[in-house]
């Protein structure tokens, strides 16, 4: 039996990831996933609501990691600037999670349900972040639009440093924030066709 | 009984939609929502897969006519405006639906699984766009990340649309573009800081 409760915890999300891939995320019950990783059925339910939950678990740090870098970031940068500047500073909570992420990434994009649950976390961790900007005081209408184009650099940055772990999870995001800037950067053929 | 199957479609979402509000989407079947409707259970199955679909119908319609924006923007347009061109020339397909519009987006706000679905639909299309602009020859690192920057101004206008429909939609994508340009834009107090 694992020791510590964190330590029942890593083997419940390593086994719930292994039968996920062996048998799929549907022919999977908690009680399997409990076994597998050796603790009986009520320690899963101690750690995680159901068997969808136990692939989230770093929701919660994500989000308070972004919160609290949005929070931090020095005054008087552009919006996006801070934003870089937060999931640079959340970049741990990721990196911690690296032996979990591409076999984990894996099934979410194999599992309609996952992917779905997948979506709404991000979702919901970027109203988090919109609202970080608010409490800057970021005008209302630029808070949602900008944490949602924040998160998908992050989501490129992330899916990049998964293909290609050569590079750091901050040199992808540095490269993803650079992408986005220069795709929002007016260029000089503009004025014509607006 | 309704005469013609695009009639029959439009009162069974009527129908639907009216439904979900009263009584919430789980308390509703879909033979209440063809009782509704004054149609058969059959009729519904004939153009709706399940209840959840009856709100996301026009999502086909969307994804065509972004693909083909993207394939029709002028070229030699930065990336970013050959998507301020496409969701400008798609803007007809919500301006079709716009009497549905409002009461859809709080049904959906306020029910989890249809939030759910509403995500995916939103990436599956955002993959599209993404597609659509790889066969443009845009860089392949720049697709997906420009597909979602755009779909956040179009999330962004499309709700500010419904909030305040004396504006038009065409009105609010523009200023919604324009808003991304404006988070690179140092705000006004930052000048002494840069």
């Amino acid at each position: 039996m694992p020791r510590s409760g964190a330590e029942a915890r890593r083997r419940l999300q390593q086994a719930a990831l292994e039968l996920y891939r062996e048998r799929g995320f549907d022919q999977t019950t908690t009680a399997e996933i409990a076994a597998r990783a050796g603790v009986n059925e009520r320690t899963f339910f101690r750690h995680f609501p159901d068997k969808r939950e136990v692939l989230f678990s770093g929701e919660a740090e994500l989000r308070a990691a972004l919160e609290q870098g949005v929070a931090e970031a020095p005054e008087g940068l552009p919006v996006l600037d801070v934003l870089r500047h937060a999931f640079r500073a959340a970049r741990h909570v990721p990196e911690g999670n690296r032996s979990f992420a591409e076999p984990r990434m894996k099934v979410i994009a194999a599992t309609p349900a996952l992917r779905e649950r997948d979506l709404a976390k991000g979702a919901s961790i970027t109203e988090s972040v919109a609202e970080a900007l608010r409490k800057r005081g970021v005008p209302d209408r630029l808070c949602l639009l900008a944490a949602q184009t924040a998160w998908a650099a992050f989501a490129q940055a992330y899916t990049a440093w998964i293909a290609d772990p050569s590079q750091s999870l901050d040199d992808h995001l540095i490269q993803a924030f650079a992408d986005l800037r220069a795709l929002i950067t007016p260029t000089p053929t503009d004025d014509s066709t607006r």
